[in-house]
This record gives structure tokens, sequence and C-alpha cells, in this order.
């Protein structure tokens, strides 16, 4: 991971913030635009569903924007029950939050404290690290097999210090999966007492066997036998919400109740409780997004491939792909902006040579690998 | 303040959790009505502005709703760029905030590491004591002086230890206000090394002189003056944005960019950031909104004379009245649930005695005298 910051800090501030380094987003449409003066952008930078909302949340959306003055439903009733029933889990282990970015860092503030330690893979998602850090705790970086997680070498990281673990299933940005039973190894490997939080933002973008050939495990099945484990997930991706910012964790009751201890009145904005609500129900929705997204991936790697690049198979809604030999990342990520492209530099995740591109609509595919083509 | 709950817990979890218990809000609406089968109900129960929000915010919404799969621009540009123009800062001293909750409990994990303490009035907001306690300090609360805070007695609170204070003018739930001439000696009399939260979230709905007829201080013009310095405010009270959560904090950039590194990377959504943009230009409804609130407030305390009640005079949107010698202010509370009137209970404000209700309609007002009195 990269090395905390450590600049000089004045004391009368808690030392564990000055390790942290401000999180970099994909790159906003209308900030290319003030910057470049360019007009048409298609932006492929932050794994969003590039269709928009299905009908239902729209819907769910319009008939909730009545009432906005109002303090949203702090305890989320009404999508709570409708993801119980969803999940077939009691309400009491579900937690609600600002996009699942949010149940990350609560789930670090209740394990973490001075003095303890997170373990994650040398690729993960950046929030883990930061959550890890600003709760005070020692990051420990475990290096990637194949660029996924190496699940046997993260177990083995545990010592007695460690208190909180973060995997993603599949893995941004490197779009690896682990399959269940490489996952009932681990959970068996690891002690009852850490804390693995399972984080499983595109889930609903695996289509068929991951791994070697494996099963995609389902975490939330999981949870009955196995009370340190806690799943998230968010309605950022498939179910293209991540304007909104909502996402949640389901766990045990018992940590569910400390995440609410810890967890902003409300955190959880009334619109996004309510297309949250109308987007679960909208199964077809999500089914044609992720077959829209199974003939975009076959789309990029056929280009890829045509362009002789190397890429990591990706299980998600986006792939990461190799610049080739004697390129510099930055300068293709340049061109391509220039061209009114948006893709993401993965430097700060520990890939300096790689560009993570997001599975757009079938014209936006084409134009990136058109201006791929020329930038390279 | 409520004496921190010590539970017997886990000791795989950070302790300073235990401290905390969740937080209590108004009673939403939807609540009430699924609770007792009532249809039609008046909730005074959270500070928000009944008459919604203003065209402009509305108007500014509708045109923002359509990109609802993107995340927010994490950097708030459009929002920070209106805020500084309004505030006459430089946009490097805001943070956003998914709500001004979240700057609260920003300033905190910035401000607070364990061993260190912070320091609140006896009835003040509790997300103040939340936030200390959550980020591992230790929580000084001060007695009020006149339910008021006593800023002399704050200031001599303060020890080698303590990182952060937070005052509130207007206070909630009591109402009062302290006047500029105080809080300048305030100011004074704290070291530098101790930072200061004012939180302003009823500052728009002040008229008038406060205190003892002193003039109402804006914390932002002393800024400048004072680098320890951190005042909040949001638009879930006059801006009548509750539903959407967004607030922002102003402080010398050195401590914003510290926040920024806490702060999650989209923590604030597109939505409330194109509405806040909307309200924030809306002079004129905010002055309608003061004017309708100075109107309710007149007759809720005329309401209270007539039933020989004592109240806390309040420079805010809502009043604290006592329920009366020999009347339990729970049973009140229930006796006008059951009428369809959601006020809210301060028991955990340390006022056992009280009951605090928001300024509402014309005929919501009426409508509250009207069970009051029925219930007392």
């Amino acid at each position: 991971m990269t090395a905390p910051r450590r600049a000089a800090t004045p004391a009368n501030i808690n030392q564990s913030v000055t390790g942290l380094v401000p999180y970099q987003g994909g790159k906003p449409i209308e900030e290319l635009s003030r910057e470049r003066g360019i007009a048409d952008i298609v932006k492929l930078a932050s794994n969003e569903n590039p269709r928009g909302p299905g009908p239902r949340a729209r819907k769910a959306l319009a008939e909730a924007a009545g009432e906005l003055s109002r303090y949203p439903d702090g305890n989320g009733f009404r999508l709570k029950a409708a993801l119980a029933d969803h999940l077939d889990v009691d309400p009491s282990r579900i937690t609600l939050g600002n996009g699942s970015n949010d149940v990350l860092d609560l789930a670090a503030r209740v394990a973490v404290s001075p003095g303890t330690r997170g373990v994650v893979d040398a690729h993960c998602f950046v929030v883990y690290p930061m959550a890890i850090t600003a709760a005070g705790g020692e990051l420990v970086t475990v290096p990637s097999a194949n660029w996924g997680h190496d699940l046997e070498a993260m177990a083995a990281a545990v010592d007695e210090t460690t208190r909180i673990m973060f995997l993603a299933n599949p893995n941004n940005p490197t779009g690896t999966c682990f399959d269940e039973a490489a996952l009932f190894r681990f959970l068996e490997a690891v002690p009852r007492r850490v804390w693995v939080v399972l984080d499983e933002a595109y889930a609903e973008y695996v289509s068929g066997p991951v791994g070697a050939g494996g099963r995609y495990p389902d975490g939330v099945r999981l949870l009955d036998a196995h009370s340190n484990l806690i799943v998230t997930r968010t309605f950022s991706k498939i179910h293209a919400l991540a304007a909104l910012r909502i996402g949640y964790a389901v766990s045990s009751a018992e940590f569910a109740d400390l995440l609410n201890r810890v967890r902003q009145p409300f955190n959880a904005n009334s619109l996004a409780l309510a297309a949250a609500e109308g987007a679960l129900g909208d199964v077809e929705y999500a089914t044609e997004s992720r077959q829209l997204n199974d003939e975009g991936m076959d789309r990029l790697t056929r280009g890829f491939e045509a362009l002789s690049l190397k890429w990591i198979p990706s299980a998600g809604n986006f792939v990461t792909f190799h610049v080739g030999p004697n390129r510099d990342a930055m300068a293709v990520y340049e061109a391509l902006l220039d061209q009114g492209v948006i893709v993401r530099p993965v430097a700060n995740y520990g890939m300096p040579e790689h560009l993570r591109v997001t599975v757009g609509l079938a014209d936006e595919n084409d134009r990136f690998l058109k201006a791929l083509s020329r930038a390279l």
C-alpha cells in the first residue's frame, strides 16, 4: 500500500489523521469539461452503471421527493424490511450506510483502536487502509497472488493484535474473484475474534464460475456459521444509484448494534432510502444490466487483444489493463482525457503500469477503444 | 450528560464504542402512523422548516435528478464556490458534510484521540458527546447557567488534555444564545491549541438582539482572528433540506485539509449538493421563513402563557417548555402522540421535566396548543 504521509503536524490533533492521504476519485465529467473545454465526454472511471437507474428506482425517487424538509427515518425501517425480505435475514442484522463506504468505515471504527492491526491485500480498494488508519490502527499489507487476494497468506498474517481484515469479491481494481471453497478455508483458518469484512460491491455482476472454475460464494449465507463475518453491499454499482449514496452491511445482530452506535443518526438520506427500495425490487433491470456488462466486457477484452494489450480477467463491471511495455500509464490516461474519455489511473493502488476502465454502453466502449488505439 | 453505558463487551472491539448510546431522533410521522393507526399527524419534533424547500432548491434538485448513476463530485466544487462567494471566504476553508452532523463528527475525529478530552455544556446537542466519545476522548460536561452555556465555566474547564470544545449558538434543545462580547471573551480565554467548534445550525433564525440584549456574533467573521475556531452550519433547518443531508464547516484551510482527509470521499450526495446551491441563492425564501417563525414563536409562547406554563426563551425555530409541577413530561408527550402531535422529549438532554416543540405553520401551532391543553 502507499506509504503513510508523515508531514510535520501540530501536536493538538489526532496523529492517526496525519497518515491519511485524501482519496482520489474518478475525474468528474464537469471537471474535465471545465479544465479542457471538452463538451462530449465519456466517463468510464468509476464503475458506474452506464444505463442509469431503472424505472422502479426512478418512480420511488419521484414519490419521495415531496418531503424534503423532514429528516430521514434514521432507522431505515422500510428499506431494512425490504432488504431483510430480499436476503432472508432478520432486519436487526442490517446496517444502512451513506454508500457502502460508510459501513466499511464504521466497521473499522468498531473493531480497531490504537495498538491494534488491520490486514488488507496489496491491491485493495483504498478505502480499507484509510478506514483502518483513521481508526488509529496499524496497517498490514499482504502481497497479492496473480493480482488477486492470497487468502492463505492473509490468514497467516493474523497475529494477536489483528482486529479486522478486508476482503473484496470481486476485488476492485483488479476484478479478481475467489471461489466458495477458498473462502471456506480462509474463514476456518482465521480466529473468530478477528472481524472479516467481505465487500461484495460487485457481486451482482458476477456471472458464471469464478477463480479456478469454482462457485461464487454468497457471503450472507455464511453469516450464521461465522459470527465474525460482515458482508457489505452497495446500490452504487448495478443498481445505478451512486449519486444518492446508499449501501449496507449484513452481520450478526450484535455487531450491527455496535455499528449503529457509531453510525451518524441520519447517515442515509430519504431519497436514497426510497430509491434503493425501488431498485431492489427491479430484478429484471439488474439482469439486463448484467447481460449488457457481459457483452461489453467481451467487446473490451477483444479490443485489448487486437491492440496486443494484457488485461486482468475481471468478474466486475470494469477491467484493468496493462498499457504495454515502455509506455507511461499516466501519458495514456492524459491522451484519453484529451479525447474526452475518462478512465482511472491505479498507481495509488500499487499498479503504476495499469489503467482501469469501466464497461460502458456499446458506443462508449467503442469510443474508448478507438481513443485508446490513438493514444498508444 | 448521560453517563456512558458500560455493558460487558467483547475484548475484540474498540472500547470507546461501548460508551455510546444510539441517538434518539424525533419520531417519524410514518412510524407513529404505523404504531397507532393515526392518519392526520403533525410533526413538531425535529426543528424542520414546515414550509418545505423553496422554489430555487426544488428547481436545482429536479435538474440534478438526471444523473443518478454517477458518483457525486467528491470535491463539491460548485457548492463550495457558491458558499465561498456567499460567506466571502476562500473555498479551501470549507468542508462539506452529510449534514452538519458529519462535520461535527469529523472535527472530533481530527482533534481527539484516546487520552484527550472534549468539553461540552450540560444541555448540549447529543451529537457532541457522541462524537467525542466515539473518537476515544473523555467527556467533560460543564453545568449550564440559566439553561445556556456558562462560557466562563467552560473556558475554566480547559486543562492540558483538552483538545476540543463544542458551543452551539443558538443552543439546541434550550434555544439559548450568547452575544458577541461573551464569545470574544471566551475565545480570548481559551488557549489557541484547543479547537472550538461553534455550531450555528439555527443562525438564520436569529432575529434581533440576543442574550442580555447584545449582538448575535457571526462566527465566520471571527475565523481570521481565531485559527482554532471551526464554524458549522446546515441546510437542514431554515433551508429545509433535512431529508437530503447537507451541511458544512468553515475553518482555517489547514484544519479543513485535516477534515478532508478523514471525510468519506463521497459523503455529500449529488442531489444535496445541487439543492443546497439552489437554496443558498434563495434569500427571499429564507427571510419569509424567519418571519413566519417569529410569528409562530409569538403564538406558541402566548399559548404557554395562557396555560400557565414556563418556557425557555429561544432564538431558534423551536421552544422548550416545562410541563408544569407534578406532571410527567413523558405522559404529556404520549397524550400528544395520541392526538397525532409529535413533539420531542428531552430527558436524554438532562431535562426530564421539559418538552421541545418546533415552530410549525400557523395551523400546526394551533393544533399543538389545543392538543397540549387537552393533554395537561
